[in-house]
This record gives C-alpha cells, sequence and structure tokens, in this order.
C-alpha cells in the first residue's frame, strides 16, 4: 500500500489452532488511550501482555542496544568473560540467595550462594592478567525485599580496566579523580547505545559529559544523582543573599515565627537553605492545598520526612520586594525552568527553608528530597516543566566513607562503612589525611568524613546508571582501611565480601530509560513482580508432594527440614 | 626487535606489591613438555593457573567466538532474549537447585528453582510473537551427581523460530525432516565461530554439512553421534558377506567356540555385526595383552558393558584367505585409516563379532563403544590415526521415543519417554503410524519405536554440539501424545517439565573443540570441579555463625532447619 503496510488478499486459509475461550484480555485492543488492563492481570499473562506493540518493542529494542554496547567493546579491545553464578556463602548472607547442595546425611547443610555482583571473580580474573580489558552482561541476584521497580534477578554491565591513570587534583578539568580511561570507554558506550534506539531521543551532548563534584551536586541540588532536567536549585542563605542573612531570615520567618515568639538565628553548625518553587498560576498551590486526589497535598510534601523544612509564602508587598531584590542572583536559577533567562516574581512562588549538617554525608539532603518531590507534583500538572533533552552527568569525589546509608547500617553497628565498597581508592589529594587518620586511635569524625574517594557515578535524568571506582592495589593500606577505619573483625576481612555496594538493575534502569518507561519491568521479557514473585510461573512455590515421594524425603538430601 | 616482540629497556622501576612468599606454582614454568602441577592445586589458586598463555587464551578465544556468534544472529535479524533464572521449582527436583525464599515463621517454605533450560520461557515468547527468531547465551543449572566434565552451571546458546518449513519427506537431500532455516541458521553461526578462532583449524567443509539418518549411523558407527575422523566401519555380517554369511560366521568364530561344542548360528532377532581394527604392527595388540599401564589391555577393552562382544584373531592361511575374500568390500571402510584406499590384510586385524538387536534404540550400541574405545586405544599408539581435519554431520529422524536412556529411567517408571523432548514433531511421513497407535489401547513396541521425530543434533568430533527439533503445535496432538504414549499424570502434564532434555553445556563444549583442549573447565574462567565443588571460592560451604547469628537464626527465615 502507499503507506509502505503490506495489504494481503487470502484467496483460502486454515485454522491451525484455534483458542478455546475468550481470552483474558487482548493486547489488540490495548490503545494507547484507554487504560491497560490490571498489571497483576497482565503479569498472570505475560505471553498474552507481550503481544502489546509498546511492550514488544522494548524487548527488541533491549536487544538491540545491548549487542550495540558489546559491539562498541568488542572493538575497544575488551574481552567478555563470563563469572559464576554459584558462588560462596558469606556471613551477611540475609540479602543474598541461598542454594542448598546435596550431601551425606547427617552432615551439616552446606550452600552455594547466587553471586550478587561479579565483583571477586572480576576482581581475580584482573589480577591473573588475562586481559586488561574485562567486562560482562551480568546477571546478578539480591534477596531483597520487595521494593518498587527492583527485580531479584538483574542485569548489569560489568566492567573493568587494569593499569588505568591516577587521580589528578591539579587538572585543569572537573574530573580530578583518577580512572580517565573508564570515563572515556563508558561514554563511548553510552553513546553507542544510545545511537541504537529507534526511538527519537534528543542527541546526548556532543563533549565529554559534564562532570560534579559530590560536594556541588550535594550542595545545589541536594542530591548525589541529581536530575537537572528541571532547575529549582537550591542554595545557602549566606551565599544567596546580598546583604545580611539574618535580615533576610528576618524577613522569610515573619510573620510566621515572630508569632510563636520564636527568632531564627543563623546557625554556625548547620546551614539554612533556601529554594523557590514554580513561578506558576496560583493554581498550583490551590492545588497542593485542596488536596486532590491526583495531586499531593502541600503538607504531604513537607512532612514527609522534613523535620526542618519550611513552607515560606511572603504576603506582604514590602518584605516581597524587599527579598526579591535581596535573592535576586538566586531566583533564576531556583526556578523549575533549568535554562531560563527570566526570574520568577517571588509573590508567585512559594519559598522553602530548611537546615542541613555542614558536612554532607549520604545519598541526599531534605531539602533535595523536597526538591524531587516538587518537581514530580508541578509535573503532573504541566509535564513542559521537565526539559525534554536527556540530562546526564558524572558525579565524582564522594567522601570515601559514610556513617549515613541505611542500607549499609544494619551490617555496620555503627562502624563506618565504605561509601562504595572497601577496595576504593581514596583521592591522591586526601591520601594524607588518611594516613593521618590510620596513626590515631580515635581519629575525629570529621577528619575520617573529609576523606575524598575515587569514585564515580554516570547519572542519567535522575537516575544513577552506571558507577565505578579506582581501586585500592596496595594491599598494607587496603588491610588498613579494613580494620582501622572500617573496624572489620578478622572474620570479615577475611572473607573480603561485606557491605558491597554494587550498581543495582544497571542496565534494565538504562533500558526503561531508553524505552520512556518507568518500571524495569517494562524491559523485561519475563519479569518478577514487586514482592520477587512471578505469577506466570508461579513462582516461589511450596515443593509438591507427589504420589512417590514426600516434601520430607525432597529436603533429606539438603539435610534440612521444614522448621518445627 | 625483529621477531616482532618489544624489549623495553629500563631507566627506573618501583616494585608496588611484592609476593611475601613462594607462589605454590609459576605459570611461567608450566612448559609444554612437562607435567602441569596437580588439578586440584591450579583450582585453588585459578587465578594464578589463568596467567598460563595456553589457559588464557583459551578465556581470550571464548570472547571472540561467542561476539562472532552473536554478530551472525544479530545480522541474521534475530533478537537475544534474556529469560528469568529463577523460575519454578518442579516434582522431578532431585535434578534442580532449589533456592528457598524468604517467609512468615510457621508458613511452608517455598522455593524458586534454578532454570535448567530456557525451554519454557521462550516457549511462550515464541508464542507472544515478540520476534519470529529468538537467541540467547543462556546461563542453564543442573544438580547433577559429579560427573566428569559437566558443570552445575553451564552457557548454551538456545535459539529458536517461528514459521519454518516442515518436513519433507520426499525430498532428494538427505535432510527429510522440517527445520531447514535452522538448520542453515545453525551452519551459519558455526562457520562464523570457526572463522573466529586464531588457531590454524583446517576449514569445515564448502557444501552444507552431511546430513545421516539415525538408522544408518547406528548401523555404521553404532553410536547416533559418530566420530567420523576415523573409520571402523561397522558392518552387518549379511551384509558385509559376499556369499554365505553362515559360512564366513564358521569361518570367524571356530576354533574358538567348536572346542566350546557351541555353534553360533545367525539369528534372525538379532543382528551379527563386525568390526575390523588397526592393520597396524602386531606390536598394537601385544601392547592390549601386555596391559600396560598407558593402554587398556584388549581384555579390558571387551569386558566393559560388552555382554555380546568377542575378539577373533584369525589363525589359519585358509581361512584368513576365505575370510579375506568374502569380507572384501568391507575391510577397506573397516580400516582405522578414514578415507584409505587399500584395504588392510587381515592377518594383521583385529576382528570383532557382536550382535545386537534389529530395531535400534538409545545412543549407542556395544560395538560403537567398542569402536569408540579402540579408536582411543590405537590413537594413544599413534596419533595419527585421527584424521586432524574436523568432521562434522548432521543427524536426524530420530525415534521419536525410547525406552533405552538411563538417564530417564528414573523418572520414567518404565513407560516410554521422548527421545528429545515432549514437544518434538513426529516425521510426516510416521504421522499416520502415530495416529495409529494413539488409537490402540495397547499400540506394539515396534509400532511406536518406529515412529520417528523431527529432531536434529549437529555432530563435531563425535561430540553433539548442537542439537533441537520442529515442534508439535497441534494442542490436541500434544496432549495424546503426553497422555496415551508417554503416559503422563495429570500433574506431569499440567506442568509440562518432566524427562526435559536439553543441550548439556553446548557453547562450552564446542569451545573446548574450538580450543583443542579436552576438558571444559580449559574454556570456562572459574569453573566447578568435578564433584560441583570451587575450590577457589571453597563454595559451597555450611553457613558459618557469626558472633551475631546462629546458624539457626540464619535458616529460620527460609522455614527450614538443620535435619534431626
Amino acid at each position: 500500500m502507499t503507506t509502505g503496510h503490506i495489504e494481503v488478499l487470502v484467496n483460502d486459509w486454515q485454522l491451525l489452532n484455534s483458542a478455546d475461550s475468550p481470552l483474558p484480555f487482548y493486547a489488540s485492543q490495548c490503545y494507547s488511550d484507554t487504560p491497560l488492563p490490571k498489571e497483576a492481570l497482565r503479569a498472570r499473562y505475560r505471553y498474552l501482555d507481550l503481544r502489546r506493540e509498546a511492550l514488544g518493542d522494548n524487548i527488541r529494542r533491549r536487544s538491540r542496544i545491548a549487542h550495540a554496547a558489546r559491539c562498541f567493546l568488542h572493538d575497544a579491545d575488551f574481552c567478555e568473560v563470563e563469572t559464576p553464578i554459584l558462588l560462596r556463602s558469606t556471613p551477611e548472607g540475609a540479602r543474598e540467595f541461598l542454594v542448598p547442595t546435596r550431601g551425606a546425611p547427617h552432615t551439616l547443610p552446606t550452600f552455594y550462594a547466587l553471586q550478587q555482583s561479579p565483583q571477586q571473580p572480576k576482581q581475580l580474573l584482573m589480577a591473573s592478567g588475562v586481559t586488561d580489558r574485562y567486562f560482562q552482561f551480568a546477571k546478578c541476584f539480591r534477596d531483597e525485599d520487595g521494593r518498587k521497580d527492583r527485580q531479584p534477578e538483574f542485569t548489569q554491565i560489568d566492567l573493568e580496566m587494569s593499569f588505568v591513570s591516577g587521580s589528578n587534583q591539579a587538572a585543569d578539568t572537573a574530573w580530578r579523580i583518577g580512572g580517565t580511561e573508564v570515563r572515556d570507554v563508558t561514554e563511548g558506550m553510552v553513546r553507542a547505545m544510545w545511537h541504537a534506539t529507534d526511538l527519537k531521543h534528543t542527541p546526548l551532548p556532543k563533549d565529554s559529559f559534564p562532570t560534579y563534584s559530590y560536594a556541588e551536586v550535594m550542595q545545589k541540588y541536594g542530591s548525589d544523582k541529581p536530575d537537572l532536567r528541571y532547575g529549582l536549585q537550591i542554595a545557602d542563605l549566606c551565599t544567596a543573599v546580598q546583604g545580611d542573612p539574618q535580615f533576610a531570615l528576618d524577613l522569610l520567618v515573619c510573620p510566621q515565627y515572630k508569632q510563636d515568639n520564636r527568632e531564627l538565628k543563623l546557625s554556625k553548625r548547620q546551614i539554612d537553605q533556601l529554594l523557590v518553587g514554580k513561578d506558576g498560576q496560583p493554581s498550583t498551590i490551590e492545588h497542593f492545598k485542596a488536596d486532590r486526589k491526583d495531586s499531593p497535598s502541600l503538607a504531604s510534601l513537607l512532612t514527609r520526612k522534613s523535620s526542618h523544612l519550611r513552607h515560606i509564602q511572603p504576603d506582604c508587598r514590602e518584605r516581597i520586594d524587599a527579598l526579591s531584590s535581596a535573592l535576586h542572583s538566586h531566583l533564576q536559577s531556583a526556578s523549575i525552568y533549568s535554562g531560563t533567562e527570566e526570574s520568577p516574581a517571588l509573590d508567585r512562588c512559594d519559598v522553602f527553608l530548611a537546615r542541613r549538617v555542614r558536612d554532607m554525608n549520604g545519598g541526599s539532603t531534605e531539602m533535595g528530597d523536597l526538591r524531587t518531590r516538587l518537581a514530580a507534583a508541578f509535573a503532573q500538572q504541566d509535564s513542559s516543566v521537565i526539559n525534554a533533552n536527556p540530562q546526564i552527568l558524572w558525579v565524582t569525589e564522594f567522601p570515601l566513607f559514610t556513617q549515613a546509608d541505611e542500607e549499609k547500617q544494619e551490617a555496620a553497628h555503627g562502624r563506618w562503612t565504605s561509601s562504595h565498597h572497601p577496595f576504593t581508592a581514596p583521592a591522591l589529594e586526601d591520601v594524607g589525611r588518611l594516613q593521618e587518620a590510620l596513626k590515631m586511635s580515635k581519629p575525629s569524625k570529621q577528619l575520617i568524613a573529609s576523606i575524598r574517594g575515587q569514585h564515580y557515578d554516570l547519572v542519567l535524568n535522575g537516575n544513577e546508571i552506571a558507577g565505578g571506582s579506582v581501586r585500592v592495589h596496595d594491599a598494607a593500606l587496603q588491610e588498613a582501611i579494613m580494620r582501622k577505619i572500617l573496624e572489620l573483625s578478622d572474620d570479615e576481612t577475611n572473607r573480603f565480601q561485606h557491605l558491597l555496594h554494587a550498581l543495582r538493575c544497571g542496565f534494565d534502569r538504562f533500558m526503561a530509560i531508553m524505552c520512556d518507561t518507568a518500571s524495569i519491568r517494562d524491559v523485561i521479557a519475563f519479569p518478577k513482580n514487586a514482592s520477587g514473585a512471578d505469577p506466570l510461573f508461579a513462582s516461589p512455590a511450596v515443593i509438591e508432594e507427589s504420589s512417590a515421594v514426600t516434601d520430607r524425603e525432597q529436603l533429606a538430601p539438603y539435610r534440612l527440614q521444614r522448621q518445627i
């Protein structure tokens, strides 16, 4: 036909297989303007759901993009090596899957563990010198409690290079840590994958992706994986204000706090932060206030883990003018529209004020979390507030050690943990401070928190899509870090396997962005649901007793039995 | 340097890491003419062993060859789809790995199972129409009892095409079953992989790989995966002999059996088979007789599962001449030298005689097994008896059902099992006979055994490197096969998951051949040993009790405990 489609004229036909009964739903009737059948139903009949053009396209796209990445890496002389999925169980086993093995009766049960990441075999492979450029599309497994959009099994592109350059704090460029070769390869690969999609994505920036330090993104965006598709920059009050910051603070918090007979003083130990919301129609905030079903209320935006957050609406002209003038330089970057030339009018904005600790640690601040929630709420009402162009950036110079990661605290028992993993090298500039800390019997929190690592994350539209680090290659330094800073026991040190942070869902997450879909389940042919179950294959399942074999007999070879 | 190597003149150097103590062994001292350190030691220090050039080359070669296969398949419009590794446990679970999952206390324990092959998700994927050309480098898992050179986890290239052509028994070509498109793609892929190796392999045949029927290879080579790099063809006595076969039989077995007052009569129900060994130096057989350590004794060649085998050395000139004349046409193909023009002199040969059942079933005959052992024994003394050129062939027209596979009999309880898997389509020519059998209440063994399937294996140098089949697409026929021929219970039929035969170690085995190494462990970076253990990571292991958590507490979330 003129459209390029082909029309077939049927002379004769034969029905090979007929459907006995109506299907649970019809992919051909899932139009883009009607809601899809319920997720649970579609999961149960995944093979019917896969008939939907949009979902099928994602699976086909995944194949092409994975191949583009592989071709790029092979052309760059990388060697793909498969590492074992059946690995060794470790004492911190709560988060890993155990695989019992058969054995003689009355001996202790033994287990494999499914690999959480190829970290250990990969390191040994690099040490063996088989290749100085390794990669793998690695299947990884985590037995995590159900969280939205985490899969118990997921795919990551794992790569490693030997003999990369060291850190260069004197360099002109923003990339001042080591491993520029890894940066270049990763950028090339991401470009190759980007190029392989059939969707009309705006091209990535032609130059090297911008690099930010952890300190900078935490201060400006309150997050170590900021979404730069919108503005809403955060500023420290003292820096943002032209003039006397205490005067500006008084202007902001009055009259709210004067009524309580409270005064807000600038803190020496904490920093007052400022964020200005959308210069929108007055209806924006009205929506929040009305607490409509499809729009979170302002109260809910503020109360979720927001002990220090305050929402301010200056209400008198004099005060507004004074504030507008004092905050003039901040207002432009604080608009939700990124790259806008105009400053929003303060009286049509929502101003938010918060405090944060001076030494930042962890993945986000309260203000940063608010920034994300505000943008989502604004975008729900007007999607144009989010820039359509992809925003990709590197974040580097993370603190080497942290006490703020909730996930890790469980195993850490109050000790310091590695922000990335215990093999990450310190920044060249901070080696002196690390050595100093190692010599002290009780180094100060501040000293340890100030040591930066040679760790980098690649962030796309607010999602961490890749991350890595330059490794410690000095065995003595490695052991000192483990024993003196991380305070690992002999057992933990011997195992070298703890608190391991590897990128979760790396390739799956990247594919979800490439396919413009919110859920990684839409880029996996047969995914598990949020609680880790597979409704299609009905797994996991109890071991069914057949006529011949009882449950007890089936567990016996593993030297296990049901808990009594 | 003139050799192309680079010599480095050192001005200055710095030792970054020193080895504290002597290494267990030195890869640089593993010369080709000295025996390697013991396998257990090399497995324990795999990262040192990987420094050996030969082993490292294999791992690098694997990467290149896998990429060549992927590129070929992508160019042929195949779509790579990852299927779940965590799948559902089935009642025949003894051979699969179970993965316990956490859950509420006092509920029944639930399990995933690690995929044995992507069979089920793959079929559903094809049914969904996401692609009509699927492939995957699939990680598969079998909890098998330790066997030499089987890995509990292994890699196979799994591919499937929709809408392939049906069987064509009238065709001129030897490929008379369906799925010629799969044959062509597989041949193309194997050629691409062959081409990607750096080893100087003799090229594969330019034409399509030769196709043999199961009946032909079983009759000529006594194996469904014959090694054609040597001759030693087997012949039926009645066909091989020019003249009276009973006369030839008398010539052969005398005087041995005359002494026992026994006579050997040609059997109607069984077939007498004949194989002639190497036309060698007399020393060959002397070696066997001497029972040297490095050479199996003739007795050991014959007694292993060889109830019907007889070894004959005609000892009188008159008898030799008469036999040479009667067996003239057989002698040439029965020489170990494949493609030789000359017939061996019978008095310098060993003649072997055996009986086999008329209707063949299973993977090999006694004579076929002897053929393999004889060739290995001859080759140990003179490697030139094995043709250096790779010998690749297709085997088709297998019997659809079997009662001879030892591995399957355990689960079969005396029933028929599928030679390949229960979804294999019958040959077009045999559909009538299958329908006939389905109508009978007790179809004869002979009738069922005569039905051939659309199943094909690719055999390289005596190793099955690929295999597959055209599927049944008629649900009624599929169910009839399962219920009436295979006699599966409701439970088994519902699960569709039993007696599953998928190619074991497909890609690993292929790589071992490409790398000229006997063991698949030499083409896997971190393999498991023969008992499924990994001495490097010391897995599987007992769950170690740490100070904080006891073994009992660690098992509790799975609702399991140690067997009491």
